[in-house]
């Protein structure tokens, strides 16, 4: 399988030209699945809950999946992009699954990072998977990340691959991606954006890039630089994430000790 | 708080001066608190389980835990070591915690790695807490890191720093433990051990040493050479564990969402 991210700078609140982008670089990826990342319709940092408003859509109705979809379906292959969600009078901060046969499906972030507490309500999808041609991706957005119980929540349902659009402003995450993947033996592809943004009186935010593919024995299969913008696309076998063997003796779900943990 | 490790290669089977090693290194370290490597009285390859049976002790009235006894109270300081244990016609991987008033309690080793699950019975203690002059301990052994469960369970019943003896050949820990720290506001500290061990027909272990103390927001406060020997402390504020929030909106343990995780 062929899987990647495509990195860059959105323009903030320029959907349209972000979608043409994102529908030019996709185009010429090559890959099964691509990666996007958080919010990459709209750009991060708002400053008035109008404004997130008129930035969201509904999914699956709303632009961007709809031509997301065309894209889709045109190329045959898999997306994973980050937008915010207008649903049921609520906003919430998503990434959607779309394919040859058009939207699969929305994971709504559980975990709100800093002011995006403002605008979004805490999502209500929890962890899922859903099946690409035999191969089973899950979901989570940038700061689920620093919570374990995320990304093992969905190696535990089986996931092959956790897609994981990202906004990442600290440097903590490529690294700490590398012990998920090899604490739970799954591929994390992790799509990170570029750029600064500074809007109104806010501090400037100035994002890490580094999107990473990591495989499931914590091998970096790539790792883009911090200001790098453009297509990155590996090649692996997403079923070896069904072997969570780590030696003769060691089976690293096998292994688990529920009844040890106190975890509440 | 003065806390740090002694990094050595015990001699297998030198019970005796491994302990007098292991005595003179922590009479001179001034720290108020140090942790050993795992099975740093025995060493750590075994051939058969007869060796492992006579390379064992009791808890506490085994001569490692009075030694060591008297160490703490005349230091005033506290102990972690690695030990093998019988108990109960069992053999334990082991690590006991020791102050100035003597044995304060035992961890038994929960996760087995390779060959361990040959020689001992998985743990059966359970990830608890102690408290050593107002300070929160918790333990847990080598191959635990790899289940993000230990460390959890830990931090979530209130642990200051993590007590972590170790007999590390696989290169991956040093880095998660940088994952562990974060995900958890808590310290740690790694206690791994140096020097190659081949015997009998077995292939050689190399064990990688990198000793490694670890802050509340991941910063490394120190980390040992590979072949380096000797005691490594550093100071820091233990308490500062119990502030988790990671800015104003953000609480990393207030904001978990334990419905949302299915970790069975």
């Amino acid at each position: 399988m062929k899987a990647g991210v495509f990195q860059f700078c959105p323009a903030f609140g320029e959907v349209r030209s972000n979608l043409e982008r994102i529908t030019t670089a996709l185009s010429g990826s090559g890959a099964d699945l691509m990666v996007l990342p958080e919010l990459c319709l709209s750009g991060y940092q708002f400053t008035s809950l109008d404004e997130v408003r008129a930035l969201s859509e509904p999914v699956p109705d709303g632009p961007t999946v709809q031509a997301l979809s065309d894209l889709a379906r045109s190329r045959k292959m898999f997306i994973v992009a980050g937008l915010s969600e207008q649903a049921d009078g609520k906003i919430f901060n998503s990434a959607v699954l779309i394919g040859p046969e058009g939207w699969m499906g929305t994971y709504r972030k559980t975990h709100l990072f800093f002011e995006e507490t403002l605008w979004f309500s805490p999502g209500d999808t929890g962890f899922r998977l859903w099946e690409a041609e035999g191969v089973r991706l899950g979901l989570m957005v940038c700061f689920d990340w620093t919570f374990p119980e995320a990304a093992r929540s969905l190696a535990l349902a089986g996931a092959d691959i956790i897609c994981h659009p990202a906004n990442l402003i600290l440097p903590y995450c490529p690294d700490a991606m590398v012990t998920r993947s090899i604490e739970n033996r799954v591929f994390t592809l992790t799509a990170n954006r570029t750029g600064t943004e500074s809007r109104g009186a806010k501090p400037a935010l100035r994002f890490i890039g580094k999107s990473q593919a990591t495989g499931v024995r914590g091998e970096i299969l790539f790792r883009m630089g911090e200001e790098e913008e453009g297509v990155r696309v590996t090649e692996f076998d997403p079923l070896a994430a069904r072997d969570k063997r780590a030696n003769e003796y060691n089976d690293l779900f096998g292994d688990r000790r529920a009844g040890m943990y106190d975890l509440e």
